[in-house]
């Protein structure tokens, strides 16, 4: 991985067979970013994804071991159990301009993997919401 | 609706059963921010989308009760008659990670509703242009 | 094309009939930004994307004359042999809320088309990378 920051922008470049997730955590947590809005575009294979089926309280998954297009990476980092955690979610294509996605769990560069993290410099964290069964980001104001 | 502001950015958190469309113009509203990027992930239900035929002048709507992923949410803040308005499109996904998508009139949180909100402090407002049916952004500077 | 500045944020409104990619790319270059986070939503027509064939070393490529939403347009500018390029996926969707995307080679307005370029005063630039065949993003740290 390559980066480069300039005051709370990072322009990062996640080179080929490196894990995203897993890449972009530990340097959250190297670089101590507690807080941030992430985004990016690549080309990716290897890629778990899900969708979180309430009712049973447990992600549906799905794992596609093809390289695909990363057409959108959205996510953001907060603490959970005092460390940096990232959610993501990803639109993906194929060679047919299909898409699919869903919420990711990993995912591998096949190609390239252009990311911006955005610092935030809050205090947002996780927790468990038992009717949910997610941990939920919470956040200092309440607003009615 | 819980949120924290850091300098120009907002990080905000919908909760469960809460419509995100008329929570975030109510908080644009409120706290006068008239401009703004916006993005976000979570899992939403009670959706209404659409695509603007431009032909006919009017949007076709589809309504989708069920709760989907929203993989992306991608909009921005103008002033629409004085006050600030949400344009947003957004891209879904189901239970087997396929997509669907269009222009967001409203969605409720289903689970999970994660945003940021990049306040810009400027002076974009929409017009109603004829020709296309529609209150487009207007911006004070021209490039040919 | 009509823009307004705040600080190192650009909102931009390309206007009908307008190529998207020509036309921020043309922006970038006569404004010196180097480096960049873009991001947006409209409607367009005459899209060109594709998908890229690493085994082949080169797009598939497909065009779509209609009028698509434009759901999701997140991407890069970083130097290319000295200048501005820009680098961008998109995500579409039709008249019955199907999607599709892939990487965008060009584009124009058919309706609206709303931008935000972020800069990134970085030292961003792209060089080709044999085994990968494409011109990747290099960034002037390393992290392992």
């Amino acid at each position: 991985m390559q980066y480069e920051k300039v005051e709370k922008d990072y322009f990062i470049n996640i080179e080929k067979d490196e894990k995203v997730m897993e890449t972009l955590t530990r340097f959250c947590k190297d670089r101590g970013i507690k807080n941030a809005k992430l985004s990016g575009i690549g080309a990716v294979k290897k890629t778990e994804i899900g969708a979180y089926d309430l009712l049973e309280q447990e992600y549906i998954k799905r794992e596609y071991p093809e390289i695909l297009e990363l057409l959108s990476f959205e996510g953001n980092v907060a603490l959970k159990d005092g460390e940096p955690f990232i959610h993501a979610h990803v639109v993906l294509s194929d060679h047919e301009m299909r898409t699919l996605g869903g919420h990711l769990f990993e995912t591998t560069v096949g190609v390239a993997g252009e990311f911006f993290i955005r610092e935030f410099d809050g205090s947002a964290y996780r927790e468990l919401k038992s009717d949910i069964g997610l941990a939920c980001v919470c956040l200092p104001n309440n607003y009615e």
